[in-house]
């Protein structure tokens, strides 16, 4: 009988209980078993030392699909597999997210809604979506799903990413021709994990080629912006407004500027929770997968670093 | 040589240049020609008089969807057939204005936004647009478009309208089902033309079917729903939120109560704006099958009232 651990910290026994009626025969257990191995360790952002004192590891499942943490704290042994989550639900929720967000700002949602406290009736000229050029850097398992989506409600939609995977419906970019892909946007979504290559991407050079009055959309790693020049970029004007779901640090400190500019949505990090039940299911097929010895999707590359 | 008049009242010149592109051959004029008869008449809410001064008319255009005060004032002689605007313009613009109200209530966006400005870093449940139904009222020109994108989007929709009409991925409901279409729905979508039939079809009877904490959006009529039903409910905890974007009276009244509620959005009639190149494009290919002796799409039912 092989043992799975969740060292999950926000409620482990519902997670427990969900996985016991998917793997039936394993031994689901929510605190480390001493001395005894533990074949599946499930985890969030797991205290130090919760990883390293384990012993029989055959899988990391991670809760997130950022594992950059797992990487930095150097618990996880060489050879066993990190598997990143990609759930339906998290992907569906990132979806969702993003298109509200560009909707919201596309359609002055929030003009109107301060209008509304001034008491004041007044139309603004309505573009349409496909008068809009948006850029989403990434085209992965987030990026590809919500370009596509974006681009089902008329948005003029770009992809970057540093392979230049195509998606479907969208003008494909990669690798050098970041420049490119940005140049004139009127939306800039960043999708991108958190690696070497992509921390400080969204600088001032690159936000100075997007179109005048943009807006950007963080909704990746807080790492990949740089919070300064995003911060000038809004004064000048470049950017008209910055919706930020991620920081450098969350919860993002009292003291910092974002929290009172007036044109900077801060998001306590909610563009795409994990859900619980859907993704149990994708750890449960991932645990089944290993044991009937076939490959597991997901897995992280730990050269690139996702 | 025909005449086509332009009695719009915004800007009817760069109207009038873009007609005369399209139209080459026609009188485009943007002053009522005294004693000369005018074919085509371009309205949107036309002055008292404007229309029954007018001989000779073979077809009114009208720059809206709706055009209840057309039939309303009684202007256009009997048997000159009215043609609705319905430009993909039109389409898109309610396409996008409904997703983006719908997602930023279903995403909490303007709750996030005010915790921001309490300083607040706090995350709420986030539900999959799959775990919502939304009812959407009208199933035609602009239902039928709008209930796919949110099917797109995740959500479980149903559509109603008088007919029954079927809309691709939805559940449809006709006729004497309204009750049954809205019973438990997590939002409800107006999106039906102004005739007897919808006017006050939204009161606390039929708010009283939806899911509590239900969010009302209505980008149809103002008439179709009961103003004061709509405050109760709101007040009740049944509606959570109301996005409205037409009304009784418009602009809205300052002394109307809508505008001081915290949790009605009052959007000042900008959901789908006529876009003037779309829509002259579909006028002139009106006129242009008029003239061929061709059907000529979008023609007002008199009896029907759109």
């Amino acid at each position: 009988m092989k043992t799975l651990f969740i060292a999950a910290r926000s409620d482990p026994e519902a997670m427990a209980a969900m996985f016991r009626a998917e793997l039936p025969g394993h031994d689901v257990v929510t605190k480390a078993p001493g001395d005894r191995p533990v074949h599946y360790a499930v985890v969030g952002k797991p205290l130090p030392g919760t990883l390293s004192s384990l012993t029989g590891l055959e899988l990391v499942l991670s809760l997130n699909a950022g594992i950059e943490h797992l990487l930095a704290s150097g618990e996880v042994p060489e050879g066993v597999p990190i598997v990143r989550m990609v759930d339906p639900g998290l992907v569906e929720g990132m979806v969702e997210w993003v298109a509200a967000q560009l909707l919201a700002w596309h359609r002055n949602l929030f003009v109107y809604r301060d209008q509304q406290a001034a008491g004041e009736w007044r139309q603004h000229g309505e573009l349409m979506a496909r008068e809009r050029v948006v850029t989403v850097l990434g085209a992965g398992a987030l990026g590809g799903p919500v370009a596509t989506m974006l681009a089902a409600l008329g948005f003029q939609v770009r992809t970057w990413s540093r392979s230049g995977r195509a998606v479907a419906g969208t003008a494909t970019f990669g690798g050098d021709d970041l420049a490119a892909a940005v140049a004139g946007a009127d939306a800039l979504i960043n999708l991108l994990p958190a690696t070497a290559a992509t921390t400080d991407i969204i600088d001032a050079a690159l936000l100075a080629r997007l179109a005048p009055g943009a807006l950007l959309v963080n909704a990746g790693r807080g790492a990949a912006v740089v919070d300064g020049d995003v911060l000038a970029a809004l004064d000048a004007g470049q950017l008209s407004a910055a919706v930020l779901d991620v920081f450098r640090t969350e919860p993002l400190p009292a003291d910092h500027p974002f929290w009172a500019h007036p044109r900077v949505l801060v998001s306590p990090h909610v563009a795409a929770p994990t859900h619980a039940r859907t993704a149990v299911a994708v750890m449960a097929d991932s645990v089944r997968r290993h044991e009937r010895g076939e490959p597991v999707p997901h897995v992280v590359d730990r050269s690139l670093g996702y």
